[in-house]
This record gives structure tokens, sequence and C-alpha cells, in this order.
């Protein structure tokens, strides 16, 4: 519990390495995680090859961790390994369609937030990376991820070397529902963002970003329509590839 | 580290409910799961009431879980919340789309797997359902899911009354690849899978299937082809009439 209540992103880390028993101590712990009919559809890649590292920075917009982190964790979809079972064991595998990549993506993420408590009960600090499924091509080629397989999100971790203050969530009632879905008025979602926007660094933002309000430092500078829009066309076509939808 | 490894899914409870105090501690901490640009963009929904998980029930296939836990938690992906705060804020939101799916479905499983991980740790016992991705258009009526909310995955919680043992996993070179994916050969896939194949369970799976192997008690009795195309398509258009594709 602890650990779960103290979790901060960690974006600057020690110049030491994760030995590989403790890094498999992790993924062992990781891999407790449930999934779906015990298929484990997922792979993990481990990079720490300083080359390699520099060659995926870029995919993620050179966010520095990529770089600075000892150990980069690539978790991806994986039907791969499992459809190369089925063919050798004489049954058709049918799982080159939407709902199958879903399910390996949901199995992926289950094994990447248990290995990010692993991991922080060990005393690391990880931080995600959204980026994953922008670039999602550019990270096949690098990683060599054959049909069947795509990555879904992107873990550096290492040995912290800062102690970030938590970052504010919405209140409770925000996310939380009871029995069925309580839409929102205008005055509940004021209620809910308004710790958010008095929060000194938003503030910030704002004037920063020369903007009218926080909502508009999301629309208009950090998650831009025409960003999400390109970047999901590319990740279309990666599914495509990757043999997931025709 | 304790709680990950002991993990094993609960499917029998206890009759004794879960205090709205314990559930509330439970996704407190869920909630401090890493989330994309802290835009929390996931709802939960927490259903207790008998009528309405008799409701759901069939949409998990009628997996006894859903009527006999205390407690039926639907975590969604969620734009709306985000997008009202926007809208109202002279800033206009970029969302509809699958880059902001994918997004906001991966805040909803980290937090997902979060909360189960804080149940576990206060002695609760969980329980996934990969169903929730099936019938999503059943789970959206029942559930009066509004355009922008997408139910990604379902936990059953409650207090156990069975101990069941761990299940097994792949061995970790079978999941966890250094540096790029190393694929597999016709071998590696024998030995990744002989301790599964070798269970005593798996085979008799396999002969009451009267199958040759268990990977045809995969695809042709658990996971078929057909239905994952019929249910991919639902799914597909479950996407467009929450507003996340065109």
């Amino acid at each position: 519990m602890k650990t779960l209540l103290d979790h901060r992103s960690i974006r600057k880390y020690k110049d030491r390495v994760i030995s590989d028993q403790l890094l498999h101590e992790i993924i062992e712990a990781g891999c407790r995680a449930s999934t779906t009919g015990n298929m484990q559809v997922y792979s993990i890649i481990n990079t720490t090859d300083k080359v390699i590292k520099e060659k995926l920075a870029p995919t993620h917009f050179n966010q520095p961790m990529i770089t600075t982190a000892p150990n980069v964790l690539t978790f991806c979809a994986d039907f791969n390994r499992f459809n190369k079972w089925c063919t050798q064991n004489n049954a058709e595998p049918g799982y080159t369609n939407f709902l199958s990549f879903m399910t390996a993506a949901i199995d992926a993420l289950l094994v990447a937030q248990n290995v990010c408590i692993a991991a922080e009960d060990k005393g690391l600090g990880i931080c995600y990376l959204g980026t994953t499924i922008y670039n999602a091509d550019k990270i096949i080629d690098i990683l060599n991820l054959p049909k069947g397989v795509v990555p879904i999100t992107t873990v550096t971790i290492g040995w912290p070397n800062e102690t970030p203050a938590l970052t504010d969530r919405l209140p409770l009632e925000a996310i939380l529902h009871s029995q069925t879905y309580s839409d929102y008025n205008e005055q509940a979602i004021d209620k809910i963002y308004a710790k958010k926007e008095a929060l000194e660094e938003n503030k910030q933002f704002v004037v920063e970003n020369n903007k009218e309000s926080l909502a508009q430092v999301f629309t208009d500078v950090r998650y831009k329509k025409q960003d999400n829009e390109f970047f999901s066309q590319k990740l279309f076509e990666v599914l495509k590839q990757q043999g997931f939808i025709s």
C-alpha cells in the first residue's frame, strides 16, 4: 500500500546499473499479474545498450530518460509466440484481429504496472512513456518486432536521483461512480477541476503559453487534435502491418 | 512484493460486504497510478446493486463472480469528463480518435491493476473479466456510459472464500528479451511451453475436449477465430458509436 501511495514518476537516475538478478526478480513478480486465459500474450524488451537507446530516443520525442535511465523496458502485445506454438501443434490460430490485439494490449499493461510496483518496492524509480503508441512503427523497426507484436508502453527504470512532490489527483468522486455512470453537469466539472486549476504550477503554464485556461494548454499545446489524428492514422497502419486488422 | 507474488484470481467470495471506507481507500491508492499528462482519462463504476449485477451477468457470459462478488468494478476509458472541462473552458478537445482511445484505455488499465494490488494488500480477492471488451455495447447500455466512455476491463472483488493454487507461468526467458526482440525457433517454442503442456490439468483439458494438443483447446474451444472476428467487429462499432473512430 505504501509503495502505491508513494508513487511519483522518476525522471532523473543515478549512474548505477540494475543487476540482472534484481531485474529478473522484478520481472518474475510482474508476471504474476492476471493474464487472459493464462496465455501471457506479451513480451518485455529490456534495452540497456547505449546505441539502441539512442536510436529509441527520437521515437519518444527525445525525452532524456531514455538515454539516462540504465534500463528501458518496452512492453509489447505479443501473439507471435502464441501463434507459433499453435501452428506447430496443428492448431490454427485465429488471432489476426482487433479483439486479439486489445486482449494482448491489456495483458501487456497489467504486467507493466505490476513490474513498476515491484521495481518501486525495491527502491527503484520508474517513468512511463506514453509516446510508445505514437511512434510504434519506428520502435518496431529498432527493436526488430515481428508480425503479431506491437509495442504498447515503455517504462524507464533506474535508481532515483530526485524526490519530486506527489502530483495532484482529481477528487475521488470525480472518477468513482456508484452503480451506474453519473454524468457531470457544468457545476460538477468546475468543482472537480478547481483544485488542479488553482495550482501555482498550472497557473504558470497558462501564463507561459499565453492561454486563457488550463484546458487550452492541453488542447492547444500538449495534446493537439491534429497530432492525435496524425498518430491515430499511423497506429492503424501499425495494426495492419503487424497483422491485427485487415 | 509478497502481495504481487501471492496473486491468484479469486472466484469464490464470502457473503460479506466491503465497507465504503475500505473501498475508497483502495480506489484512492489505485489512482496514484501513472496517467498520461495527469489527465486521468478513466472512470470506475462500482456496482453492488443485485438487479444491475444480474443485468451485467450475461454480458460476461454468466461467469458467476458477477453476481456472487459484493462489488463489480468496471474500468472505463473516459474522455467525456475531460472533454466537458475543455468545452466549458473555451478549449476545443481533439480526442475523438483512436490514439486518444488507446491513451484512455492505458490509463484505465494501469489504475485497474493498482486497484487490484491495493485490494489484495487489504486481504481482498479479485478476478479480472476479459469479457468486458466482447460485450462493451451491452455494458454501455446497462451502465449508462455516455459518448467518450468505453468499458475496458471488469474486476470482481470480495473477501476470498477459496485458496486456489498459484497458476503456472512461462519461464522468464520466454517473455523477456535482451536489447531487441529475439524471435523463437521451433525448439525454443517447444521448450517454452513444455511445462504448461505437461501439467495434469492441461492434459485433462486435451482429453476432455477430444483434442490432439493443448494449443487446439485454445484455438478450437476457448478462443476461436470466428468468435474473435465477430467480437472485433462489435468492438469497432462501439468505438465508432462512442466517438473514437469515424
